[in-house]
């Protein structure tokens, strides 16, 4: 797709002011956001948002502009989609039987590519740095969904029909009564107007009996024409029961980080006690969205590939970080996304140095992320990091920056990095008494503040009975610190009683001296360091970056798949149905599927063209074509998909090619300057 | 480990004793099945079964025999056990909240192991054969269950204790009581014993009310103490409700083959409508077993790999055939379970030309499977594939044979291979009505007989309304051969009315003469031939059969896995901790891990003969040490983990023999024939 640059200079144009127009966007949505959570001035709130929806409407009339100018840009989706399910690349799952909302199946080439993308994520990440993988299993106990907060935090407000029972979330319901109510009335009074919006912005804020009264008010009734039920809080996670009582609760995991932090223990044990390490985990994670739309962008069971590096919160530096620092990546940090609306071009050492990447562990698995994108074939051009603004980030969390994937669907978030503090290792563990600590040995001792403690058993004894051992494990673990165990040592002091691990202990029970101590390690809990891919989102976004219609034809689709990752490395064609011509043809398939390249052999009679234009559709790297000169002399012609140039070379020298070009070994570049090229009209 | 020619004489006979007792055990077994499904004289089914019970105890004492004269064939499970859980193999899943029953976690090693093994399927059955490879969804809709009749038929007879809730299999209880009343009265009348275990012996045929009528009789109680509440049917499926309404029941898929048949469509299409094609899956299966035991044996989540190779009914020859003709297989048929008792060496040839093994499609895969088996490294002397008996196939099917591997807990079911007929696509089609059919070309056409139709389509739309077009058509699909018509045309003679799809046809709807057709080809419901492998069962035997201990020290623990399967494929040891040599061993390890080679650096400082040994636990195939004259020569010493022999290289060679070794392209005799072999004493 060879550039315009006329077309490019105006566009370039349009997209600075695009930059800034959405700078403003997102700086004015975070204002919204606060002020919201403020509980501000309901009128600046509406205002807020009035000012919001004006920039939007701009910024979109912008884009419309920027797309008449650049026809390129604009992504064929009824041609790809036709193409896509044709294809069988993904299609509806049980689709005979109705089909289930948010259900995909991936189909052969799909299949196909995933595992080679799956390959390489394996070899990139975990193999490169022996990561510690695991399998855990998608069924979990309530429990450890209740300790990660998943049971408690997972909901959404929904309303029932109460005819057809059909639900809707409540929130969205009562935005559209009102933006109906609006569009309805355009000489509506500005000040009655103003204070519809202002019940608007607070649709996702209001209590379940709020919300219920707020739905009464504006007259939303369900598709069967009686009022709503109540409102009720629904978790988006699959529920199930283990075991035959059906009283073990159970769900399917909505990410498949848990399976690694609890055996946080083992895991260390596995990596002999030595800090830092990583565990990763590739599986399905199950979330039952409540509207899933976009493909396969958002659906309910979806394959993930989850990094866990944990690492000690005093030092978060890489031992390989010199590998990526001069690793240059399209940053889109807080302060732009606030100011200049435009990202920035940066160093990865440059990022850290500079603080806009919180440290050098986070920063190192971001270019690692890059490269791995880079790798299995994104256009480098659709990629972006984007900063968590603050108002985003959980509570725990230091910094998180999303990798952001532009397809038609816009900037999707396809990889979150997220430096999660230890969070997860500490709920685990208090949930479960167990200690999550790994230990860092001092080079020379050090000398620290700890509480001396002396215990009265008896009193222990008397007042917690078995669990006595608890509570005196307990306070020896603080006093190891006076830090630690200072509030206690106070609250003691001033009140004659502390809580500790929910038991409450008075003053008879212990008393305590400061004093120091010679340490020759450390222990702390890891924080964890989170890079986590969603594998169908970017399998998605991959299908889209690597189709084109070649001289904007429609019926010539193509898919520009790598050939390490095309599900098939290349295509065998006969040049007419000749018998001996055919057996050429199997022979040279039956020696590229020994060395495990996936073969295609086409002997339909279709044309050439039709044959090779069939193989581009499934983005075949590679086609051998066997003619009648191939029974003199031996040769074949070879054909690169995307240049369609061909070159002759001796057909015992296929395999070989062909295996170098998918491991990378060898370039077409290469094979042009080493093997004759020939003229071939290429028609169909 | 040496055999002992004279234990093995002795081992042999009683083999031969074992065997013939066991094809007796068989016998019996399939003659009390035949008499309760006949529902025979309650006296012949007891006496049967006393007879069963008599050879069992036989069975048992001659096996203790033979293990007592060969030790080495006693599996020391409590060593593996710990070495499987040490060295983070297979760890339970959830530990530190109180584990789940029947949920295991794949730690690193296994991990890494089952990728590889994964990875040799794929390309062993899939890409060898250009299978379409698919990967569905575990969440299913009910109605694609209730139509493979799973939701029916996947269920057993629960009681529960009222006080906690704890369920049981209701015939399993009675069955308990039943033997606990006999043991506990030895000198119980013959007559009455007998009575007992006559209802013992229908336990698992009663209805819900008998079964709580004996559960009475025999005086079973709860563990609380309280009699159990009524018995009720339990279905092993996890079920779920997909989307927010909580109304669309699902189902976590208990197999993978419903996802591959319910595409059937597509796939044909993605196949240009050829005849025979595979479809294959790889992915998770769910079975909420109410007892989970046996380690990874009997799991609630656990991988499948499911071939569904679709063919011409009445033509089941395999194009491959004569690929696979020559290899042998230990076939265990149905008359040799009955008979001898003994397996048959017998070539895959041989037994389809012999109508031992259906037909060569089913034969080709039991071959294919076995080469499968070979490859990754199980013992071939612990594989046999046993042939169901006619008592234990479902009705559709014409043959089945498992694939059997032999450990710890006998002789387990680890891959089946059953030719299902066309079941499966012939329900799916009729609960959707969608055609399921491929199509033959004729390449002479052939004459056939049909029915010509005259339909009144004005009765038919007075009686159908808008079901008239379907009514239509199935009587038009029907009439294509006369053979699938003549049953509808006799009923409406002699009745005057016949029903169609559901529907009543009067004879005044339609009126027909017999003729004759010309076709060009012929479409039919293809039979579907399924191997399917139960992925975890074949890991976890993997395990097993790779299990050894060096001069049966339970300190040396060996795990001898292939070079292409190991979870890491070379150790890197430097001989002492000077900074030349880790340099060096830092070289090394980077250039091992660059051709994909997963590398266990070891340097700590325990002694050589201590990292050897914990590298033979995780089965790590080669291990590079660097010493002193590497320093000054560059060349390492390469041991092999099972012979402990050592050759000196140069360092330069290490990754390319290493990647040829994994790859199949060179082989230790050969390196020992190229290198210098060193003698090294290898201890602890």
């Amino acid at each position: 797709m060879a550039a315009n640059p006329i077309a490019e200079g105006s566009a370039a144009a349009l997209q600075d002011e695009l930059d800034a127009i959405n700078a403003k966007i997102t700086k004015q949505g975070s204002l919204v956001r606060e002020l919201k959570k403020a509980s501000a001035n309901a009128d600046d709130i509406a205002s807020a948002v009035e000012a919001l929806r004006v920039l939007k409407i701009d910024a979109e009339s912008l884009r419309k502009k920027k797309e008449e100018l650049d026809p390129t840009a604009q992504f064929n989706r009824r041609s790809f989609d036709e193409l896509i399910l044709r294809k069988m690349f993904i299609v509806p799952s049980f689709e005979i039987h109705g089909g289930v909302k948010g259900l995909f199946d991936l189909g052969p080439p799909a299949c196909a590519l995933k595992a080679a993308m799956v390959d390489v994520w394996r070899k990139h990440f975990i193999l490169a740095e022996s990561m510690l993988e695991m399998e855990c299993t998608c069924l979990t106990p309530e429990v450890v969904l209740k300790t990660s907060g998943h049971v408690d935090r997972f909901t959404d407000l929904m309303v029932k029909d109460p005819v057809s029972g059909e639900c809707f979330r409540a929130d969205k319901l009562l935005e559209d009564a009102i933006d109906e109510l609006i569009e309805a009335n355009p000489n509506m009074p500005t000040s009655e107007r103003e204070g519809h919006l202002r019940i608007q912005i607070q649709a996702d804020a209001f209590s379940p009996s709020e919300l219920d009264e707020q739905l009464v008010k504006y007259g939303c009734k369900a598709p069967s024409g009686e009022a709503y039920g109540p409102s009720f809080p629904f978790n988006l996670m699959f529920k199930t029961s283990i075991g035959p009582e059906g009283t073990a609760v159970g769900y399917l995991r909505p990410e498949t980080a848990q399976g690694l932090f609890v055996n946080f223990r083992r895991l260390l044990d596995a990596n002999a006690q030595k800090m830092p390490f990583a565990a990763a985990q590739i599986g399905l994670g199950f979330r039952n969205e409540i509207a899933p739309r976009s493909g396969l962008l958002r659906v309910r069971e979806f394959c993930m590939g989850e990094i866990e590096h944990f690492v000690n919160p005093a030092d978060k530096s890489h031992p390989n970080f010199s590998s990526v620092a001069s690793k240059e990546l399209v940053l889109f940090g807080r302060d732009d996304q606030l100011g200049s609306g435009k990202t920035k071009l940066i160093t990865v050492g440059e990022a850290v140095a500079s603080g806009l990447v919180n440290n050098e562990t986070l920063a190192y698995f971001m270019a690692r992320t890059q490269l791995f994108m880079e790798r299995i074939g994104m256009d480098p051009a659709r990629l972006r990091f984007r900063q968590h603004l603050t108002t985003e980030m959980a509570h725990y969390a230091c910094d998180c920056w999303d990798l952001e994937i532009q397809s038609s669907y816009g900037w999707v978030e396809c990889v979150g990095h997220a430096d999660r503090a230890c969070y997860d290792l500490d709920v685990h563990s208090k949930a479960t008494k167990t200690p999550m600590v790994a230990t860092l040995k001092l080079d020379e001792p050090k000398e620290i503040e700890i509480a001396k403690l002396k215990l009265d058993r008896k009193s222990l004894g008397k007042t917690f009975k078995t669990d006595q051992r608890v509570v005196a494990s307990a306070l020896e673990a603080l006093a190891e610190n006076w830090a630690d165990f200072e509030p206690i040592a106070t609250a003691l002091e001033t009140e004659g009683k502390a809580i500790v691990d929910g038991f409450e202990v008075t003053n008879e029970m212990v008393t305590w001296t400061k004093a120091m101590k010679s340490v020759h390690e450390i222990k702390f809990t890891p924080s964890v360091i989170e890079p986590s891919f969603g594998m169908g989102r970017i399998l998605y976004s991959l299908l889209e970056h690597c189709f084109y219609q070649r001289n904007a034809d429609e019926q010539r689709c193509v898919m520009k798949f790598k050939p390490a990752v095309a599900p098939q490395k290349c295509a065998v064609l006969p040049i007419s149905s000749g018998e001996e011509v055919n057996a050429v043809v199997d022979e040279i398939a039956a020696e590229l599927m020994e060395s495990d390249l996936a073969t295609r052999v086409d002997k339909s009679t279709a044309s050439l063209g039709r044959r090779y234009a069939r193989s581009d559709e499934v983005g075949v790297p590679f086609a051998v074509t066997v003619d009648f000169d191939t029974l003199t002399d031996g040769t074949v012609t070879l054909r690169e998909r995307d240049s369609t140039v061909q070159i002759r070379l001796p057909k015992s020298d296929v395999t070989r090619v062909v295996f170098d070009f998918v491991h990378g070994r060898f370039s077409w570049e290469e094979a042009t300057a080493k093997y004759p090229v020939v003229q071939v009209k290429e028609e169909d």
